[in-house]
């Protein structure tokens, strides 16, 4: 499991009081830095892989500005060319947010998906949820 | 269906040169406003009523910087306190994103749900997929 | 004077209940499109000249969700290689937002800075304050 | 100074494929979160005290992906009602942003700024630049 904190931010929260929901997503994608580094080691923009394919969270309960939240982020499934995470945003002891997210191996240049290697899956199974 | 028109902002995209994934529900809750008006007819935060339970989103193709996007936000499902609807992302003739939403209709003082009053639920009706 | 309006989003409000302050530059920075294809006439990234040096922010009246703003863009001073812009935020008859920017016209791949072209300095010349 | 480390995020990138500019007044912002603390020592927005009267920014150098940013906040100048801070920006051993915001310490419900309180102002004298 990977795990990072974060510090909510004013700018992150609504009218109604609390974070607003599509903070979420930039939250968990923010939790993805050192898996993004997995496929891509130097984080270069030109050689970017990592593709998203589709995104689902339940909002199980607020959250608050002023207490830091901690994402956990675990492996769900290791296809060919594909990738299935598993995340959580936790607060005070409460958990807020479930989310998987699906990512595909993707050479944007020659516009096609590509196999996981063998040294990404092995470090990303130790990962597994 | 409602219909809203967006221009994406240069800080909207990321460094891979398109628009950024977290940008997407961004643009699906803009859409929203004319939605929102009928639970909250002044759009006060005070009497804030709808809140967020789900969001899953299709990342169905790439979205450009420089021409304009357009958001078509359907009801799917009307329930007695909930609300689905379903979302997609056109830029030139191309879909980009689809995406289903729910809501539930929530007094946020009483912590209590609310069944959806007749009236909005006929205007609902109108909008349906 | 460039016009360009914007419906606020619910995701730019925050907890004190109306626009955030750091939402200001984006809404400004999604009135330069067309300023922008001056220099760069496909927006392409792999070319972008328009490199931001400062950013000076009146925030003279508050801004609420739900009506939609207008951002006015003159030009206040054209130099060899950089621009100025004069910037406003109107809502509902109010002036809320006043702001000077400063880009310079840089060439990121030689990076050095480029004289205007007299094409679009000429151009610029009909949006002056 | 209040110091901050801030993990750049992919979505805070642009196509150009550095942090965009208008993310530097929201880390800028998420760095004042302890400042905010001494005037709403709960956070509450319900008694929100700090509003934003100017802010201006040098973009001095380019900031990066991949790269933790430090965040220095100092407080420039106490007035009455006012505080101005100074605020830098560091990635790398580089200065990359250097901005003055001011701020006015006030009640929204009565629509009057109120002066700084002596134990606030003691604590500020601690961060003077």
């Amino acid at each position: 499991m990977y795990q990072t904190v974060i510090e909510p931010r004013v700018s992150e929260t609504d009218g109604v009081g609390h974070i607003n929901n599509t903070v979420v997503p930039v939250w968990l994608e923010a939790a993805r830095n050192d898996l993004f580094r997995l496929f891509m080691p130097d984080l270069s923009f030109d050689d970017w892989k990592m593709i998203i394919l589709n995104m689902n969270v339940d909002y199980v309960g607020q959250v608050y500005f002023g207490i830091d939240v901690t994402v956990c982020t675990w492996v769900k499934r290791i296809g060919n060319t594909s990738l299935q995470l598993y995340e959580e945003i936790w607060q005070d002891g409460r958990l807020c947010v479930k989310g998987t997210v699906t990512y595909v191996n993707y050479d944007l240049k020659k516009q096609k998906s590509e196999p996981i290697p063998d040294l990404v899956r092995k470090e990303l199974g130790s990962h597994l949820y």
